[in-house]
């Protein structure tokens, strides 16, 4: 429970507060612009003087890419350290015509501040940024040993962000990660992810001969890599959906009822939803599971990309020398990408036909994440959120990976709950981003809560 | 059987037809290449110019790419009428370093005149041309109707051939068409074409949303457009390489077993031949049929190219809103591409999953063609040969489509004969090529003997 001060200061400052986030909304990070001055340096480095500003030991560190900022303000030895991650850069903003506001300047409308970046992520990580303010000015002090960690190149895929958390593992060690980086399930269902499904991607390349061949000259003789790759492909999945590469399901946690059950009564709408895609139907996955347990809690396989021999307008009649595809398996919890890697590797040489090679390269792999919804923890996420928004989190799950929770994981043994406060209904990655301004007043107060609610918990996290 | 008059000639004019070979070998008529003056158009002025000083009335006659050219010696209404038909445009010949000497600057070595387009197909259509001089000058007339069609973009693909044919085919009206642009079937096999597959050629689009997904939000939910296509790519063909098509096999004429035994003895030298295209093995095609039988005598399926999705370096993590590949069918007599695009569509809708729309567009067709080899204009040929080359020439298919012999038979009602003079050695499309000198006399000779036989058959060919 959080504590009056705390709460009133707040309240009382919302205006300064909404100023400051103003002055984070109108820097254009966009992480693959390169531009001078160069804007995520200058966002990152607005992030560490507030940080700073508040008593943080903040810093700017440079990394491959975009900066990142780290920032500590330790407590006391004997209280668990809180790490809080986000993410300072945005999706680029065109098409700029179809903007009401300039993306860059934020701009008020019905009660929701638009700009690019306001949910994705700047809003959520700034209501954090106002939780540690708020218990620092208006509580004496933070509850918790806080730091945050604020990336700059999230939205391009994280791609340097592994080297700089091995190099900086020690100043990002803490007892326990919170990602700013989710949101609610539907507008008014605040809700907490406790699972993420993991990655195996790969590149596979079928050889057969040296060269493209005339398809007149020699069809019905020179095998054909791009009709092996589809029979391989095909031979992936059968009619059911069910992957068949070998012993893919042998580690696969199955649901409980209860979570079945509690799916089953989210309020998702699949003809909104649909529509929002431009999706015909939702055709994919496996047979037997609804719709919600397919996104979150089974295991995929896709296809991502594939090319080979002549592309181009009209016919060309040639029987291609190679054919590559990319293909990616989303993992649920208990499986092992490097298990599945192996069960791939060993299917792809099965379904080689005679008169090709084949190649296998793992492109990028990520382990599932599963947390306990019982944890003393969870306990306290719950019960800040219920404070926050004055009603009990959906607990969710999600489909997707994020780098950051799984190198975190891998290199520092950070286990991450996610509490963020953007909607579906933000417009994120589109024209209209927009935040709605009760998130960061109550995001704020859940974050705050959050922190003293560890606080009152284990000393050991 | 050639008069000594004409066959003397041939001999004693040696050098100096060897000199206008050498004249035509030096222009750089690559049909693609823009350049000023251009090539093709001096090549083409070239050709019309010696024909008309032989005694032919010969045009250059513009089209919407490169300008081909309609010669035409009109002996005496009661005779049949002979259309040779060759093109002057040749490979580009880059990589240039790897040419022994300039592929412009004909050179003679070991017997062989090496240059770009000297075998492919300047040196056969110039043997025609020899023949016809030979026939006026040395035996005093020509023995038929003779009309010459030489073509500028044979190289790529005759895009504007069609118009031009039907613009003119009064001027290209004969009673027989020859083909000089086929080849031996081996160093020391003379032979004549007698077949030509069909082609039906196809584009297949799978379309799934609106737009490319995040395959961790929505892997398991969306439909999947290159699974999918590949799945249907699979059906296609069973595991012997039957092709599935509905009525697809409902036309083929089976092979005799008098031609199944006459290819079982062609000097087919098949390791030689996987080495040259680099190839690891034959495996293409339907199980039962010997390789010779799977390229000439056999309808095959093969994609001819295919992309979707992310194509570029890395992983993408996405599901692609549409997939499209290209697939044609080589047919053989008596398949019609009509009956044929009937049966692909009618498979593509049987193979469209829910969620998914699919388009298919047919790019290319061509009949096959099948020839009886016991026909007089067959006997005519096949006795010219073994006066040319001394010895019996091999009865040969082949697996390709000749655009111009399609063309002309769909549009002029031309039935062709194949008899070129090249060679598999000949490196023809790659560094080096060359046309043996030997050839040039024979294949002259065999040209005119040709004509003579002609004229010595029946009035209505």
């Amino acid at each position: 429970m959080l504590g009056k001060p705390v709460a009133d200061y707040l309240q009382t400052h919302r205006d300064e507060h909404l100023s400051k986030f103003f002055e984070l909304l109108r820097f254009a990070s966009v992480a693959n612009i390169k531009g001078k001055p160069d804007q995520c340096h200058l966002a990152a480095e607005w992030l560490a003087g507030v940080l700073a500003e508040i008593g943080f030991d903040a810093v700017v560190l440079p990394a491959a890419g975009k900066p990142n900022v780290i920032a500590s303000l330790h407590v006391d030895d004997k209280l668990p350290t809180v790490l809080i991650y986000g993410h300072y850069d945005v999706q680029p903003a065109d098409p700029l015509d179809l903007w009401e506001s300039d993306p860059f300047e934020p701009t008020v409308r019905n009660g929701a501040v638009f700009a690019r970046g306001a949910s994705d992520n700047k809003g959520s990580h700034f209501a954090y940024i106002m939780a540690t303010e708020a218990s620092l000015r208006g509580g004496g002090n933070l509850p918790v040993n806080v730091k945050f960690f604020l990336e700059g190149e999230e939205e391009i895929g994280s791609p340097n962000l592994e080297p700089f958390v091995k190099e900086h593992a020690e100043k990002l060690s803490a007892d326990l990660a919170v990602i700013s980086d989710s949101g609610f399930f539907a507008d008014d269902v605040p809700s907490i992810t406790y699972a993420l499904r993991g990655l195996a991607y790969f590149q596979v390349t079928f050889n057969a001969q040296a060269n493209d061949a005339h398809s007149g000259m020699w069809g019905g003789v020179l095998p054909n890599p791009i009709n092996a790759l589809a029979r391989m492909i095909a031979a992936m999945q059968d009619e059911t959906g069910r992957i068949m590469l070998p012993g893919f399901y042998d580690d696969v946690s199955e649901l409980s009822d209860e979570e079945r059950q509690a799916w089953a009564k989210l309020p998702f709408d699949e003809k909104a939803t649909a529509a929002a895609l431009g999706a015909k139907a939702f055709t994919g996955g496996e047979t037997g599971y609804s719709l919600l347990e397919r996104r979150w809690a089974r295991p995929t396989l896709d296809c991502n990309g594939i090319v080979a021999g002549y592309t181009d307008r009209g016919a060309k009649t040639i029987i291609p020398a190679q054919a590559g595809v990319k293909i990616s398996t989303r993992l649920v919890a208990n499986q092992d990408p490097g298990r599945i890697a192996d069960g791939f590797k060993q299917f792809v040489a099965d379904h080689t036909p005679e008169g090709m090679t084949s190649t296998v390269e793992v492109l990028t792999s990520a382990r599932p994440l599963l947390l306990s919804t019982d944890s003393p923890a969870m306990g306290a996420a719950k019960a800040a959120v219920q404070e926050g928004f004055g009603k009990a989190p959906a607990m969710v799950r999600t489909g997707a990976s994020v780098p950051a929770v799984e190198i975190m994981h891998r290199l520092v043994g950070l286990d991450a709950i996610l509490i963020g406060f953007g909607s579906p209904s933000d417009n994120v990655h589109a024209p209209n981003e927009r935040f709605q301004l009760d998130r960061l007043w109550r995001g704020s107060v859940t974050a705050a809560a959050f922190l003293q609610n560890i606080a009152g918990g284990p000393s050991k996290w």
